[in-house]
């Protein structure tokens, strides 16, 4: 065998350890027995372990180096080379005992916030939060140095973000969507009453399915099931699953999650087989994810053309609940703007401000300009500046998100990014793909999803995101693309 | 850390990574889409390989020949380090070469079986068994000197077990057994045509948890569900999955699977969580493992008590089908004994002849004195001569099982064995425990289970599994019980 070979199977063996973590992950959220917690977590601990000593050992880091002055690779294969250098340097950083601590914490974090949040006790979460901030600070200093150090935690999840760049983009949001949202404020609301009648359980997973198939979401390497927070995750492309949450007082929920989670799923069924644990087999980064899962949910989703066609089957589906109700009425329902408390069911505006406010006190907390006993009161005085809005609870406000209890640090901000390039590959495709919408409109979403296969699936990680943006798009990200589609949308639906 | 923690730390670590491929395994068997297959494959193979380097690894091996000189342990902790050690040594007899070719060959036969079985062509499947059966030869003599060399497979399941020992129950089971069955045979026959009416697969299912939660199955570390071929499975003994087969047209099917893998998870839920990973946390072998699925399913399910209990139940959930039904009837219905070509279906008294052939064939194949393109026509002679039937096809008849496409030669036994052991520890528990049958007859199983849990559960592996007998019934395996109990059972049954 030569290098590049046994490159790939040690690549292909990591692959298979994380993507095992991953089974297990899956079951937990799904369907293991309350019991099975505790053996669980120390097998995925073990799991874990042996993933990192496999993707730090001395034969894979020879391995790469020599692999990385090898003129006789091909463009694709360098590239591999150069991200799993790079993954190496970056995972030797981490000593055994730094990721043993870190993980011990993350464990006693993330239950004491489900108890916190359960019990609306901030205090019950603080000291445990308070080490995990402080691992965390710890950890940007060992990743090396950065123009702003929180930038260590961002390119966990964006590889290649800077905060100062996310300054700027936020700024936008902050200059052009607050003022934007403000002009719809003063509008008479639109009525969604209906969204909250009667909605059979059954009946609804039915539709998710449907949803699901129309899409394009392929059953014979997938499958949908139940957990409390809706998810995406695969064990390979051919292996990849989503879960959806049913409200019977609320249709949104199944709707959103499927079409999001489908999205992301899409993406996932789409990346090379034959790549399998290697860079070229991977996503680029979550905030392209998001972008997969954007598109679908809103740009797609939230469209009227889409429900001109699906509004029938909904109807048909429910008909007591929906009774009188027409397409354009679903359309301007599910299309309501109104400041909110709780991020994951803002409308596709306001939940931007709910990732500002995130991103600001992220960046603060790693900084160190603000402790987490300043949390509660940070959190409570930005909902009044950006959304109006005073924070009835902290269960309701600061200990709303899983996220900070699992140490995940720098991950928000890729939710927005998501929604800005959704917006500027849509506009593109339309560009693209003669008479998109009307496509749309017919139920036809297949042309989109071959752009989409085409223009991001298959190349997996090959280029960064800013060079997929530019590859597609002729530049990078720019915010003009989602305040474009949120003017031409909302100044029809609330007559501005 | 002294070594004996050490050894702990180590022993849950190989258990982590091989309860991972459980749960993976699980999901192939329940929930995974088809195109998932290939690459679970290869993940259970990457954790398969992992496990068998720890459970090798010269670091393991010092510290068991260490610890095995320790007099300081106590007798619990030395017969851990005995078992661990003796498994270390056989895991070591196997090279990583031999491994890999056995797993392959496994796969490979088992794809062709199920080929051959489906299109009834013994043909498609044959050169790769003879590949497989040399293998499976060639690691009898690598596992050492034995008596008989089908001895040193038949350890894999049940230690300690020998072909002679076998060889003399068998001579028991075919002296008695088949003299009892032929004087029922000439008796007029029961009726079950009413098992085979239509039986709805929500209502089953239902039926079917409730079954398990009468035996003391506990939810909260455990789940059921379906699969095409019912088995337990578990990933800590606070996670012990079943699984079921629903047959609207076949009563038999979820009754008798859901009771027999009830026992199984049973015993699992009954091992002491805090010896996870070591000898004392785990089973004692397959036969005795059986023992505990068996004495639910034949011991208790389908006593005459067990219904005059459930019956109203059954007839409350059936209503229709069951009409005109008692109790009676529907004891008699279930243990109707009739030679028939499939084990899994066979009564609980000619399954023993489908096992006593298999061991035959087993015993003769690794012997060498039959070879593989002989096994269709041995197979159907054999059935002729215990069951006096005519094998109408392969798919029928030696390629009902899916035992030798996994490689498993040695298994077989260990069914009867079960249902032996059971009849054994039954006789006694009825000793023991006072007025069982009364309590049976009111719905009350929990006496029973208590008395397994102190007399088999707990243990773990102290005991071998002929220690273990003696112990719980003052002598060794003795075929004279189960045929006592299937004589009382079936005299009275068939007015013999």
């Amino acid at each position: 065998m030569n290098n590049y070979s046994n490159y790939k199977g040690m690549m292909r063996k990591i692959a298979d350890i994380q993507y095992a973590s991953a089974v297990l992950n899956w079951d937990q959220e799904t369907f293991m027995p309350p019991k099975g917690a505790t053996f669980r977590a120390q097998q995925l601990s073990t799991l874990a372990g042996i993933g990192h000593e496999l993707a730090t050992s001395k034969e894979l880091g020879d391995l790469l180096n020599t692999l990385s002055t090898d003129v006789s690779l091909s463009e694709k294969e360098k590239r591999n080379i150069k991200q799993s250098l790079k993954n190496y340097n970056d995972n030797k950083k981490y000593t055994t005992e730094f990721v043993q601590e870190l993980s011990k914490t993350i464990s006693e974090t993330f239950q004491s916030w489900q108890k916190a949040k359960e019990e609306n006790n901030f205090s019950l979460y603080a000291p445990n939060l308070e080490k995990l901030v402080k691992l965390k600070r710890e950890e940007c200093k060992l990743l090396g140095t950065f123009a702003h150090p929180y930038d260590a935690l961002l390119n966990q999840y964006e590889p290649g973000a800077k905060t100062a760049d996310l300054e700027i983009l936020f700024a936008d949001v902050r200059s052009q969507l607050v003022a934007f949202v403000k002009k719809i404020a003063v509008k008479p609301q639109n009525k969604d009453s209906f969204m909250y009648l009667q909605y059979n359980k059954t009946k609804q997973w039915e539709l998710g399915l449907e949803l699901l198939k129309q899409m394009g979401y392929d059953f014979e390497a997938g499958r949908q099931d139940a957990s409390s927070h809706p998810f995406t995750t695969n064990f390979s492309s051919q292996d990849v699953r989503v879960t959806t949450r049913i409200n019977e007082k609320d249709l949104n929920e199944m709707i959103w999650s499927c079409i999001h989670e489908g999205g992301h799923a899409l993406y996932e069924q789409g990346l090379p087989a034959e790549e399998y644990g290697l860079p070229s087999g991977e996503y680029v980064s979550l905030g392209i994810h998001e972008s997969q899962s954007r598109l679908w949910e809103n740009n797609v989703g939230r469209s009227l053309g889409y429900w001109k066609n699906n509004f029938k089957l909904l109807q048909n589906t429910f008909s007591e609940s929906l009774k009188g109700i027409n397409f354009e009425d679903f359309y301007k329902a599910m299309n309501i703007v109104k400041p909110s408390l709780i991020r994951t069911s803002a409308d596709e505006l306001t939940y931007h401000f709910h990732v500002l406010i995130r991103f600001e006190i992220e960046k603060a907390l790693i900084e160190g300009s603000i402790e987490v006993k300043d949390l509660p009161n940070y959190w409570n005085s930005k909902y009044k500046e950006y959304l109006g809005l005073d924070v009835p609870s902290d269960s309701k406000g600061v200990l709303q998100d899983i996220h900070w209890s699992h140490g995940s640090f720098g991950y928000f901000p890729t939710y927005s990014l998501g929604s800005f390039y959704a917006a500027q590959f849509f506009a593109q495709a339309k560009k693209e793909i003669k008479g998109l919408e009307s496509e749309i409109e017919k139920g036809n979403t297949k042309p989109l999803l071959d752009w989409l296969r085409e223009k991001v699936h298959r190349h997996g990680k090959f280029y960064s995101a800013e060079e997929l943006c530019i590859a597609i798009s002729g530049e990078k990200l720019n915010f003009k693309y989602f305040m474009d589609y949120a003017a031409a949308k909302y100044t029809a639906l609330y007559n501005l």
